[in-house]
């Protein structure tokens, strides 16, 4: 609600063309849905430029789908992350047509009438080793979903120098970075100091002892020499893959 | 030095009409300048986009006034960050021009040739609370010298919700928005959720106790639930105007 | 034992109206049963104006029913918290009409003879999101046991701020708000700042990564920008009904 | 802005007797006057029952004596916290009639024409040690500023727990009771269990080694065995007497 | 080796009636039998006072039997701690007779011919929870195991101070007084202020969220404001018993 | 007040022969004089054994100085310990004939009859390394002025093994043994090896980088593996005498 | 690629006698294969000497085997750490003749023709406990695999500071020194003080309670008095034989 | 003492040949010279191979002048670290000749006759940044005293990745690595995958906010991806250079 809608809103009002009850109704953000346990917030794709999202952690299968099935009964997609294993059949009997992704957790069922979203280009995800694979693949699902071409550059970790410079050109073809790492979450400083065009860094929990659960490479990657490097929970890919959709997807032309 | 540019090189090399010591001298990246102290690196304005940048923190006053007059000296602009105020006078005697702003801590020069940038918009530095004006500050001298457009909104912190609710104008009207906070972090997750551009958010280490140096606000804005907020280190307004403008700015038309 | 009634005691003994017997054992505070592994303190609901409560975690079902049974017997009512599945049989089996409520992981047997309450309205339960719900849940259960009339606002997190504006009647008619959210934990700093009456914030271990079993969300809370916000132990749900009854619940008159 | 006051607004639009300005003005929530470095919010005191209250930590002496004055101006009264000796003579210069007490570090002027508060009864100030006393006056000043008759009781640690147990009758008068405490943070814990009204616990930083800055005391306090006890941030005697207020005060016969 | 013993043995070496080999195996303190994984010390028992003592976190049930059988068949008696149910038969099968003891994970088999102890009098074993047990009943064990009289008090909260006051008479009796709580740990302060005797605290992992795996109650007790009272590691009730037995042990007549 | 001691009062009012005023004020546990900002407590020494202790830390020296007098005016005698320079002249002036040691920041006065004290033998004192010195300081003053033989071996930290091992006569002559050791904090392992007598460990804040002010030496000595080693706060060189005091002191004959 | 090889390799290009195409493979460090899902670096043995390694940690049963298949297809032998249980079997199938060693987790092929090392001498491998042979295992097998002699010394932790005394003639003939120790993590400090030659410490997760996982023998370590210590990550027992190697390994003659 | 040795001396004591004095002298490691709050160990440098070296942290200018002074005396040199500003003229004083760098912080006295010394090559010292250099020099300046020849790279960090790859040369000429850096602490990865010679990694305190005073530095260098990277404590260039003379020191020949 912008002043300018507001401003709208009100003269419609003055001018006797907008029901007082319609009036209210719009000022006090209806559109939400509740089931209870949870929002069912159905403007939330206008607003953002997004397909709604849910996040698997700590609900039920039976809440997942539930929740899942409801939105998809609006036509306008659905993209489930931190899925557990054991709700992949109820999800895929409650959204039928819905695709799940083991590796990366996810579960996506495309709107009924995809829409062309107009990009910078393409993101690119990069990956420091074989372990980072899971989180990478939840930022590709997230980040495709969202209309963005995607591009994978995996196991380049900063032990084997030649191999990330090896892959300067693949660098150089992104419009957004993620780089995807763990243990001391080096990478996302060496390719931060190899292109100019945005870097979100994604700590992952892969290692052990004194990698804390993800917290050395999250340090590591907040305390990032090279200058621009932006960085998000740790194994966030459906965050990551946010943050560039915000940064890559143009608006309507 | 891209594989076009080594195949490039490589063919001159093979027609004899790029002698091998010249070959020799580009592959190894020559232009780095040895101080004895500190590598000045003439090319990273080329590769990045931006002028040369220095960190006051953990430099003496001499070698901060030394290395700032050197890149001074090539006529594209410095700009100096974290600078105690005992470098103040030895930054003005050494660069004769040189802006200093104390509550950003910040001291810069403009390239003697500016040029102009191509920006998607403005880039929005919004502040919780006067505490955490320093930072906003650091960003704002940052963002500027890098060549995009600079606006604030200051003190709308989420204990008084209705603030930043009255400023959703000039959020819409952000290309970027860096949203500076201390305590417990929250603001970003507001504002994430009531625009669909890029936010980057800097803790501060404003507050006291639990607060832990800025650690509090850190964990809150890495756990924000608002999807697609990325963060920077505690009081890092350089590195999140950094990241603004690797996001803003457009290359040369 | 007040000065007043220690007094009396004394004046009893000097006057030979109460053996010395009979004294002594009354201040050695009698009224606490010994049952080789947990005391049982009749008198507790006497001093606190509560039913006895029994904390489940780290008690053994066996334990926990034998404890249950005790208290039942004496028809003043039990609540048992942090009731592990394992133990849902034992306590049905040990106290006939116990009610438990496998959401919360609550057990809750009312008095034989239960007791009106006066209380200063209700107490309203305010969830960030879906996954908070059992913390919420426990609190809800609590708080009903102890005689205070219960509300619930659930899914109302902070990216999308509408949905806790939207509710500001409802905000607007409890006597105490207990606020229950993960991750970030900014919501008890919105609701602290649209309301005036008593706000109890409980951090949930929801969330990942850097959330640390609910530590940023405690920081958070801790660090609140809005006055006047109080907070309990992660997951609590049972320590901040507690609390809330002893703001909300009035003499008798 | 509750749902019944936006219906009568709108009302008042439709009816023509509010013109449409008028009308957009108030729902943006106009009164919030913007100084540059702070907004100072005079809606305030009517939203929450309080006089503003200005935080002095991380101002310099000139924001805060500017910020104070004009507040002062209104006619309402301001509480200064966590003031630093250098703003003293600055705050006794721009707002004559302040008083400051140096021991609690805050600074308050009473409102032009106070208002009687109605109340439930005394809020009662514990400390563990003599250590604790500064918090324990930033906690005594803030609720006699807000309205609440103040009582004390000091220097009562579990260590010697014979003075607690004496002092039971002091307990037992209170309305709401803040237990100050650093180092291990017991006396919450047993004050909590000798008492059926509220109790809000404050850690201190007071302690040394293994104390780490208030954190024992915090962890301490959050983890409570006595059922009802809610926390604050260490050292934050100002925050504990708000919610004391929250709780102590009546709405206005 | 002292240097009298030292001294008397070069003597014997010089007078020749101590060969060098002799000497040299003695010098190289020969009493320590390698079983590939681990070496048993024939002597400790004569240097501490002790049985042997084997720790079964880390050891696998086959190796945790093998060395108990080793020691016993020594016939000076054997402990074992930490021992997972899995190690309960094989054990059994190893060491005939052995006492096992599933509440408090310990097995233990007497010396063949015990050895009376002289004490200074009794160890008390005082338990703030009933979820203290295991860890009592460790300490519990160990204590007898090395020859002291032990007794017990559980349930003892501070959140009923009123328990602990009652049983001042059993706290007076003892000569060491070893303290088990989790949580937030404040017993020990409390006992320490009632009692002149030595008290050993023995944080426990019992609690949850901010208690962090026991790390809030050993803050606690190594911030406790009684001062005298020391501390053991988590959970370490063998390691408590341990040292109250060097306390109350006295030499042999 | 034991139950003993109970009785015979009881005994005495119901005689006649103790006026109920009398056996009021006693049961109220008088000896506590409250100054306004600290209660003394006169029974203490009675109860502990010990003189009464001041805890500088945190405490103005004018504070500190009027508590010292206050106590020294019973002539029991009054020991001061973490005390600033700025405390030495004031306490001088407060307390004559008060010492006090500037490396150990401690000030004490005799009481002005002494009593002799039976003990088991003498408190040894053993230091790491020369840092841990002023920690070693305030441990031998304490023990001193609660009555104990002090001995003290200093500099024989575990890098030069043979320190330690040259001085196990000395080691075996104590009736008791304080370690105090930062860094690594090994010392206590390898003492409590040697001997059979009781060893508190001292942590100090001795080191720097991942020594983090302590916590290392503390979590080495609490997982110390030598059985039967107790640990108190960082740098209380104090809690460690009172401890070891408790131990040492005999019974009066 | 050093310098002299560049230069090499330019002049070869000059000459004609190497093709543009050929020269622009070898500079981009062509060597590395990509499975997908992982780069196989064929080079690596040449670059550092060593046998290529799988890291099983994070990688499916199946991932592990192919990529050891893959490896093993060259004829140079391949080393698995961490490896579950799970997957010794696909390990087997897919390597015939791999070697498992269930206590350290390792699965080792020596190459087919199989290069003797020159070294400065033995690998020593110290241990403090039984409950720390896993993690000395994999230094053991990684070591070996390396071309080192290995020797090893177990189970004299400095609680029986004896036992490393005894064994010094075996530290003495070692050339490099891998100490393995949980807990405390005393054991390095003691060795480093006794030798000359390198010691590399070994923190283990072996411990509980304040051992952290490891973190308690961690900073033990780093902080180790003993000067010319250094430390690898908790449990890494692969880089610690990695680092010995780098020191122990001579070039070919 | 080593067991030949001990056999040795033996056998002399049996012959006749060795007083029993003069043997309980040996064995009994007389060569420590108590000063009273520090032993000087005489034969230190023998068993090491290295001069004494003075740890300056934590001791008063005067105590560390008086202890080199006495080390001095002896002629073998004296290497004192981590020396205040005020202890540099106390230092001249006492040991006339001596050696101040003010940047490393380092005081050094050679041996009246130095000892050349063989090695295995130079200690190369790499680092990342200006801010480093301090840390640089206290290594430098260790390795030389010990005897290596010194060579250093600095300014080298990864957001720059050209500039340690334009010094592959000077990496491959170095018998062993010394890397110091700060921030997310990568560079030791990246060099320890360019090189097979031992390398350590010193984490430093540059930085801030989440860098935690070198925590995030330490945690990155022990998580490294570059196998065989050993690290010692935070700033500990001294460590560093003891244990790469530990690897590059040879036997006398």
């Amino acid at each position: 609600m912008t002043p300018e809608r507001l401003r709208a809103l009100l003269d419609e009002v003055a001018a006797g063309s907008l029901p007082v009850d319609e009036a209210e109704r719009r000022l006090a953000w209806a559109p939400t849905e509740d089931l209870g346990f949870a929002r069912v917030d159905h403007h939330r794709a206008l607003r953002h430029g997004f397909p709604e999202v849910v996040f698997g952690l700590g609900k039920t299968p039976e809440q997942l789908a539930m929740i899942a099935a409801r939105i998809a009964a609006r036509g306008e997609g659905v993209l489930a992350t931190r899925v557990d294993e054991a709700a992949f059949e109820p999800l895929r009997a409650a959204v039928p047509g819905i695709r799940i992704n083991p590796l990366g957790r996810t579960a996506y069922l495309p709107a009924a009438e995809p829409v062309a979203r107009r990009t910078r280009g393409s993101v690119l995800i990069v990956t420091a080793g074989t372990s980072d694979l899971p989180v990478a693949e939840e930022a590709a699902d997230t980040a495709a979903a969202f209309g963005n071409p995607v591009e994978r550059l995996t196991d380049v970790g900063v032990a084997g120098i030649h191999r990330i410079l090896a892959a300067q050109d693949t660098l150089a073809g992104a419009a957004v970075i993620i780089v995807v790492a763990g243990m001391e979450g080096a990478l996302p400083s060496v390719v931060g100091g190899l292109v100019s065009v945005p870097v979100i860094a994604v700590p992952t929990s892969v290692g052990y002892g004194a990698a804390f659960g993800g917290l050395s490479a999250l340090l590591g990657m907040l305390n990032s020499c090279a200058s621009g490097v932006t960085v998000v929970n740790i194994d966030n890919g459906f965050g990551a893959a946010s943050a560039a959709s915000r940064i890559n997807l143009l608006p309507p032309a």
